[in-house]
């Protein structure tokens, strides 16, 4: 048939959501910063103009454009506009060190590099040539003001002025041309290059805005990182309902709630750690947003205390699931029938599991070493593994590591877990994280669940340490409630009353928590500590920490 | 890249979402009628069973299975069960005539034809052999009872008794594979089948979610036939958030009431004569719906009087608009900030256009004879055009009538329109319908709203009849409001005072207004009528009427 009679076959692309908000909505607000706030006409001429300026820069199909700045407009226009020029955004984690940065700048080979002022030290300092020779430009934010020297370079304003405003249109040949790459957070090793095409970010988008009730009222603040997974996608699903983007530049609790309730924000996303930090901050006391405000956690469960604070708030969380390579949320804990009339404890339990997939996510399944699925029994542990259209196109650059990744044709998650008879997924551990001691599998998870609830605790790491006899025993790493002084047995005497005791931490460490940017617990520094100079096991052919 | 490793390209497939919804709600609700009732997952295996007396009797990939029933369970599970084996379902307008009955399964070579034995004498009495030999199967109805004789041939019980329950599972190797074929109404010439794809149906669907909000706790009454374009995809989005379907066997008043407060009815699909009806039964009077119904509608724009009836019953209406060659809804017309307060008369004018595209289905353009947009004024005419992922695939064995409704790679929906300034369509005519008077072009749709304006009308129909000096003018043909008695002259006057004088009908004549099957208008009829033993002006080309 000709290509004229493919009336029916248009590539998918998050081009085609922003162009239809153009269309329908140009009145309406698509982006406040500080006291700056766009239209989305307004909004659609600035991401055209961006687009025009990477065009005249020379970036074209295929080419890199990194960024390393917090979440400002540009930093969210950039999710539009260098797709238009069918070129790949490389956002970078602004948490990173030099020689991260460096090494990411030269691994996607970006040719232009668009970095914050406040971040500019971290490329000055990077140790080693950067082998494309990237251009910058700094990226200035008039509501910060200059916080920090320039690059070499010009500025955002300077760069983008006189470049033609190009139409903003889906006009991609190919939709599973790549759209990002969001380099892993690579604990430990390097990085990789996780590839987004323009057809999984679209359907991931559309999944969205049903499942989190997106719509043109909406009013989303962006308390998650931008780089994070390119925002779950949540810069082309809220655009593709005509929503209002508020910028934020960094997490800070009287902030959130000034711009929640001046801007009649309706959602945001973010680690329980930052939930936590939201509702312990005086300026959140007293509050009660009403209408209730959807808020989607991931990285860790809420637990029951979170869950009962978050009520008072008047937040509505929503438990989700995914990884940098599953465009962020692969599955979320739908909520079945009279769950909502449960007490805070009893939705905790069920809110505790990672769920089921999004409508657009497909299979998520809990295999053994040789792919069989585990008993759907809550009991029997597996590695978590997906497939769909939300999976990753592939490491950038890296075959083998895509290969092992798709091994026996599923995205192989790192994850430990369990299948409830329900067919919900409930995750016990990573797969480096896990525990053995004595031949048995503890789940960290399952012991920090039960630490937690000990009302002196605020938050909780487990990690295995040397055990003489055991090979490997559980350690609990805590952050206690401002005042409380718990002793040692205490909180060891409060797990054995409500664990089997091989899972119990035979030690408890009272600290500050490590963190990584986006407030999740940094297990393996931790465990580092625990394990200097001595070699740990080994758990299905991995060596855990490498 | 090998096959294992596109983990990521996953088919588009409405089997997708039911498979979902098994997995993810097997104990919810999924369809009602009568006093039966089927949980998704008893309704998962009477689909599963279905599926496998499906495969039993040697249906496979791309054979065609008829159906023609009302809104019964089993048409609905064929929309599932019938993609399961990779066929194709053909849903048959079960208002149509013995003749066009049987050109249908002859064109379509149906294998299988299943009957609801009310329907069997349209059956029975196709005047001309089958070419193909179906094999027939009664769907008896134990709600209804067995009101006719049944054809030769087992009962849906005694065929699908005993088959294997397949398992419901996206397996499709091809996601533009045909799902179904749909003929279209064919008021003069004969019906063209109409060919929907995997890939399409699922956009369709998901976008659906989101522009209907459609979640788990909705419930869907069939007031729309299932054979209308697949239920505008309904069957699939309703079914893909673990909704409820609530089938009826027959538009009628009194029953819409009693289920939607019994099943607690959230969204009906319906042409206005069916709102209308609802309105003006006695079993609505004094009945507020609360919280409000959503229900989209579609064939003619609600009218003020519509709106104001609809919003004391507790009804939220949606105005939308396609065809069969767009999968049902292209358009909506989405509302905009400020609509809802504005009153009644002001809403129904914003609300009288057919708006912008649905998320999911891509472009819409007004243009002329040589494909050039038409101004965005409201006023200059054009013909409305579509691509995007929700045009058909094209007509089923036809490749001729396929390359001519996608002449220029857009699909011809043979409606005139307008383009307002802010980018929203608005029909002006059918081609066929549009009077050309003294050499201007007059919208019967745009004389219409006139008349109805009348206190004393409930609903109108334009056409063109003949006119010695200026080749044709408009004359109204009038239902009135119970009562009601005005003259001929009273209502011209007042057009008169609301419209240039030659857009005015010159008659009128007050009658019942002939009806297709989904409650729209029969203007051809009324044309033939008017030009009985004449000749209709040309208009684009095309003799009208023809």
């Amino acid at each position: 048939m000709s290509d004229e009679l493919r009336v029916y076959d248009k590539p998918l692309s998050p081009l085609s959501l922003l162009e239809r908000t153009l269309h329908v909505f140009p009145q309406q607000t698509a982006c406040v910063y500080g006291d700056q706030r766009w239209s989305w006409a307004e909004f659609g001429a600035l991401i055209g103009r961006f687009a025009g300026a990477l065009r005249r820069a020379g970036i074209g199909p295929g080419d890199r454009v990194a960024f390393l700045a917090p979440n400002v407009p540009e930093l969210l226009a950039a999710h539009f506009a260098v797709l238009q020029v069918h070129a790949v955004l490389v956002a970078i984690n602004t948490r990173l060190k030099s020689e991260e940065v460096g090494y990411i700048l030269n691994h996607s080979g970006a040719k232009l590099v668009m970095v914050d002022p406040e971040l500019a030290p971290i490329v000055r300092d990077i140790p080693h040539p950067l082998d494309a020779n990237p251009a910058f430009v700094n990226v200035e934010d008039p509501v910060a003001g200059m916080t920090g020297t320039p690059l070499d370079g010009p500025t955002y304003a300077e760069w983008s002025a006189g470049a033609d405003v190009l139409p903003i249109v889906n006009d991609i040949d190919d939709e599973f041309r790549t759209t990002s790459i969001n380099y892993t957070s690579g604990t430990t090793g390097r990085p990789k290059g996780v590839m987004y095409t323009h057809r999984g970010a679209y359907l991931n988008a559309v999944g969205a805005m049903s499942s989190h009730r997106l719509d043109r009222e909406s009013a989303f603040l962006w308390t998650l990182p931008l780089f994070h997974c390119n925002g779950w996608c949540f810069p082309w699903s809220v655009s593709g309902v005509g929503g209002k983007h508020v910028m934020l530049r960094a997490v800070d609790p009287p902030k959130i709630v000034e711009l929640i309730q001046s801007e009649n924000v309706t959602h945001f996303n973010g680690a329980p750690t930052v939930l936590l930090m939201l509702a312990e901050s005086p300026a959140a006391q007293g509050i009660h947003f009403d209408p209730p405000i959807r808020v989607a956690t991931g990285g860790a469960p809420p637990s029951p205390t979170l869950l009962a604070t978050m009520e008072e708030l008047g937040i509505k969380v929503t438990h989700l699931y995914g990884l940098t390579e599953t465009y962020g949320p692969h599955t979320f804990c739908e909520m079945q029938e009279g769950w909502d009339q449960l007490d805070t404890e009893g939705r905790a339990q069920v809110m505790s599991r990672q769920g089921v997939p999004f409508h657009t996510a497909a299979y998520v399944r809990v295999v053994d070493d040789r792919m069989n699925d585990v008993a759907p029994n809550a009991e029997e542990m597996g590695e978590v593994v997906m497939t769909g259209n939300n999976v990753m196109k592939g490491y950038f650059e890296d075959p083998e590591a895509t290969a092992e990744a798709f091994r026996g044709g599923w995205f192989h998650s790192g994850d430990i877990g369990v299948m409830h008879p329900d067919g919900y997924i409930e995750l016990r551990d990573r797969k480096k994280d896990i525990i053995i001691s004595g031949g048995e599998n503890i789940s960290t998870i399952e012991v920090e669940h039960t630490v937690v609830k000990h009302p002196d605790v605020l938050e909780c790491a487990v990690v295995s340490m040397p055990h003489e006899k055991w090979g490997e025993v559980p350690k609990a790493f805590v952050s206690l409630r401002e005042g409380a002084s718990p002793t040692e047995q205490e909180v060891i005497d409060f797990c054995r009353e409500r664990l089997a005791h091989y899972k119990c931490p035979k030690a408890i460490e009272f600290i500050d928590l490590p963190k990584t940017s986006t407030g999740k617990i940094q297990k393996f520094k931790l465990r580092e500590k625990e394990w200097a100079g001595r070699t740990e096991r080994i758990y299905g052919g991995q060596a855990k920490g490498s």
